[in-house]
């Protein structure tokens, strides 16, 4: 606050860059602490920059830079799920699942604070973001499955594994990352297959995806 | 508040009692609406008491109440799973699955607005309660299968199913308790098996639970 006070870079980044800088701060904060642990002053520090900047661009204090962070990482979250829909199903699902943990991995306490629920900053608003993400992730499923027109047995099928995928990842995250990613992956696919293969049984439509698998998914 | 309003059964019951009749009140309320719609006058109407009885009780208001509600709810659910430790083992899962939905199903809107978080209500104390609950389930199962010290894979395997369970309980809330809760429960038992199925293949401890699994189980 003194005139010395050093402000290298304030007026070289547009209103976006500064935006964006500040988030990819606040999201990184959020990665190792408890939402209700970090401070608007922590994120400034992050960010080299002034308290004051930081109620600029978020006048709505820590809870609105947290809902623009969480915005943020959810759009980070649903690019983890662009994948063509090209070649043999099944390592699409892998390739996809190999990002998802690499973002789970980075954004590591940040991550399970959100999915765990209970904390300060969670409302109705943060609710729907993560669940926005959850029905991106099964739209994109049910639209590599070719599925036009899923029933309710497939559609439960598909939301019931991005669930314990979600359950995967906090539980791997509480047990220092084991086992490895690689391995996490593959199992979650093998489960998949697993239970499109149990809702097949009791399920025409799910019996005619799982039929249509190339050869290279079986 | 008048001298001639009805006080039918205030000094009948004990406190023990009273208190339970205003938790079974606010749970009902809670099945129907969502926590931050029912208001302390509401929990005294359908409990046929006064206002100040309720504050009487919970002096922490609403808060309290719902906590106090969400603790004997939980203690109910954990009743669920109470189950003789003989005979085949996927009859004791489906009888404690058919108790676990007809909970739900009674529950409700309490169940989801629970689960679904980010509700006013909501804070650390009642995710814990939450968690206690999933942890009680995991063990319960574990402890069916005879398992002292279950390694991590075999642990993840059954948290994942019990949140897909959980997830299944929500979608089927959702769309007008479809499929019956008889399918339901047969479903997840049967994913239950494939999911156990998948990790044996990685995991020599799962690979004899699941070996283990008496003739009447396969």
């Amino acid at each position: 606050m003194t005139p010395q006070a050093p402000t290298p870079a304030y007026r070289r980044l547009s209103v976006e860059e500064r935006r964006a800088q500040l988030l990819d701060a606040a999201l990184s904060l959020f990665a190792h602490r408890a939402p209700e642990e970090v401070s608007l002053d922590d994120v400034a520090e992050a960010a080299g920059v002034s308290r004051p900047l930081v109620y600029r661009y978020f006048p709505g204090g820590k809870q609105q830079l947290y809902e623009a962070a969480l915005r943020s990482a959810a759009e980070e979250l649903r690019h983890c799920f662009d994948e063509p829909r090209e070649g043999p199903l099944l390592p699409r699902l892998a390739r996809a699942l190999d990002r998802y943990l690499a973002f789970v991995d980075q954004h590591d306490a940040g991550f399970t604070a959100l999915l765990q629920g209970g904390s300060v900053v969670e409302t109705s608003r943060t609710t729907a973001i993560v669940d926005g993400v959850r029905r991106a992730a099964a739209e994109h499923i049910l639209s590599h499955l070719r599925v036009e027109d899923p029933g309710p047995r497939l559609r439960m099928t598909v939301r019931m594994w991005i669930t314990a995928v979600e359950a995967a990842s906090l539980i791997w995250l509480d047990e220092d990352k084991q086992p490895p990613a690689e391995e996490l992956r593959d199992w979650l696919v093998e489960q998949f297959v697993a239970v499109l293969g149990v809702t097949a049984g009791r399920d025409a439509q799910t019996a005619a995806v799982l039929a249509a698998l190339p050869p290279a998914d079986g």
